[in-house]
């Protein structure tokens, strides 16, 4: 396989984005990639579109040729990926394994998700065909469920705080306020977070990630290309997917994603890498746990030590290892089908040192997908390739 | 790339399969393929699953997963690939890919679709997903409205009969009487078919495929591996896919699709053939113009004679070319993202000479599978490799 670098990225806000459907936002997000590669949508060879609820939610599929369409695309391959939140990064692997292998030169992948269109509970809906509708959809078990009692249980088991739950909400709202693309861009404090409405106990809304419409997009290359035709090109390190348990009774514990664990060991291999190496991160923070539980499976932290990280001040910005410095999924939002290309958006303005939140001189950085209840995990390490 | 085989294939009967889901579904044919190449589940290495319309009429997205966990394999990734009609062939074409690149050696690949549990009403607006809903949606197309105008334009144009026409279904339905997955398995007769009720003009009942459940699968491999595993393999001399027009108005004409003639020229073009050197076909005769259109797309009749090709009996399975020796999607049933699956399987099934139409030793089989108005086509071409 040959080396594979991004040389153009683009990305929508993340937030209520009214009158534009999936279609719109895909291709507004695509228009910015393609004229920050300066390439014509005509030499694209291949377009990978990820999406999750788009049928359910605004009765359109078949988005990877409507989107193609309107970018006056030739007659090109396309498929739709979908794999739940984790579906962007599916089809972003998609698409650079076809570029590492030499199918194509140059391709487009794209990451989109309409949702706040949909009533809540619509939507609540769309999200639980994340879950295993035999068992957990049938006893009226959702997200905001099945995170709650992984809180509780890493609560139990280790000694974590309500109060550094919170702290994740408190840093990536604060990450936020500067990020342009943000659906929250404001901070919060502890004191409003512990006295807010329960959503499932021990959340609170602030421990919850928002409904958003979205969509960012990526333009890969082989290597070799790439420092031909850009000044700014991210090398793609490694990308790769394992499944875990598609439903929370097959979990040998409620502390862990094993499809993080095994997905981690095999991107850190492929990239022939450590956990040491990466300069940031930005994972998959649906709920307040679930970037505890992410920092720990990643291999950053030991199982347990994450909420203890969290407060010795460690993932912050000017910490040791910043975590979600864009805000994550709980301030930047959470169109679900294209929050891995957004991940991957916010890596790549980071070692492009282009970033609102510009950490000083990152060299490696590693996103983090997660879809379900760890059904699917996707981890890209991506590096400087300038 | 190195060469690709197919090692074992499975298919559940196309039909209304009443209390499985679609998991049971994907399972149930992945089973038998696995069962058919002797391969234990814990040997596949990914798992590539094509699926339509689950998330909206099943509540069930992330099928690769909880397939993949019903059948105990090991941390591999999954994803689901979406066309439309083709979702199961683009699946097939990512395995493919990933096989003949090195990236996996032992591939399951799956189509699966669920539609009879839901209503006519709602399988119609999940359907009508992959027409373009801010153009066709809006106005209350749906997909036998479109073929109809395509049937009308071609009768105009070419002066093909509305008996022509009714002979797809004729042949079709004849075809599927001995094979034991169809769903339909009784001959009709032409006076039947013309005195029937309209649906769209000119289309009666017997013009359009059946509502179905169904999946079908098939298990890859390097030709060099499968040789030693198999004496059955089948080789894959090409299977390309490119995207056509998205929404009827984009149509130069009404009848043709661009996709299928783009994903032809490169199929045959892998696979350093002509349409002389095609045996049979399985094609997506999703409504009985379809086959016609689509045998001349796929160049093996003159624009517009693909009518009288039919009425000559050239495409019976005694003919020149026999087209859909299975009963196509119209006797055999259309279970959507499983039918590119479905239809390899039954390509599979003439070249290991256990069909049961059995034609008299073909060399190389074409599957054809369309999405949406020509939204994508999938071309697979297929060789005996004993």
């Amino acid at each position: 396989m040959r080396p594979v670098s991004i040389i153009g990225i683009g990305s929508t806000p993340f937030s209520k984005l009214e009158g534009k459907g999936p279609v719109d936002l895909a291709v507004e997000a695509s228009i910015q990639a393609l004229g920050d590669a300066e390439i014509h949508p005509k030499k694209i060879e291949a377009l990978y579109l990820g999406n999750f609820t788009s049928g359910i939610l605004t009765g359109q599929e078949i988005l990877g040729p409507l989107v193609a369409n309107r970018l006056g695309m030739r007659a090109i391959p396309s498929i739709k990926a979908e794999g739940a939140c984790s579906s962007a990064t599916l089809a972003f692997r998609e698409g650079v394994l076809a570029v590492a292998n030499g199918v194509h030169e140059l391709v487009l992948t794209v990451g989109v998700e309409k949702m706040t269109s949909a009533s809540t509970s619509k939507v609540t809906a769309a999200l639980a065909s994340a879950l295993d509708q035999s068992k957990e959809g049938s006893c009226g078990l959702t997200f905001p469920g099945v995170f709650a009692m992984m809180a509780r249980r890493h609560m139990h088991e280790f000694g974590t705080t309500r109060e550094q739950i919170a702290m994740v909400s408190i840093k990536n709202r604060k990450n936020g306020v500067k990020n342009p693309l943000a659906q929250f861009r404001a901070e919060v404090a502890m004191e409003k977070i512990l006295g807010a409405k329960p959503v499932t106990e021990p959340f609170v809304l602030y421990d919850c990630c928002p409904i958003s419409d979205g969509a960012a997009a990526a333009i890969i290359c082989p290597t070799e290309m790439a420092r031909k035709l850009s000044t700014k090109a991210i090398s793609i390190l490694s990308c790769e997917v394992s499944i875990g348990n598609a439903s929370i009774d097959m979990m040998s514990d409620m502390v862990s994603f094993p499809a993080t664990v095994e997905a981690a060991k095999k991107a850190f291999s492929t990239a022939g890498l450590s956990t040491k190496d990466i300069n940031f991160v930005e994972l998959h923070d649906c709920f307040t746990i679930a970037e505890i539980i992410d920092s720990e499976d990643l291999g950053f932290f030991e199982k347990g030590e994450g909420g203890l990280a969290l407060e010795k001040g460690l993932t912050q910005i000017d910490g040791k290892l910043p975590i979600n410095p864009s805000g994550g999924l709980l301030s930047k939002g959470h169109p679900v089908g294209a929050t891995g290309l957004g991940q991957i958006y916010e890596v790549c303005k980071q070692l492009r040192g282009e970033h609102p939140n510009q950490l000083d001189n990152p060299k490696i950085g590693l996103a983090h997908n997660l879809g379900g209840t760890g059904a699917v995990c996707a981890i890209t390490i991506l590096s400087r390739n300038f």
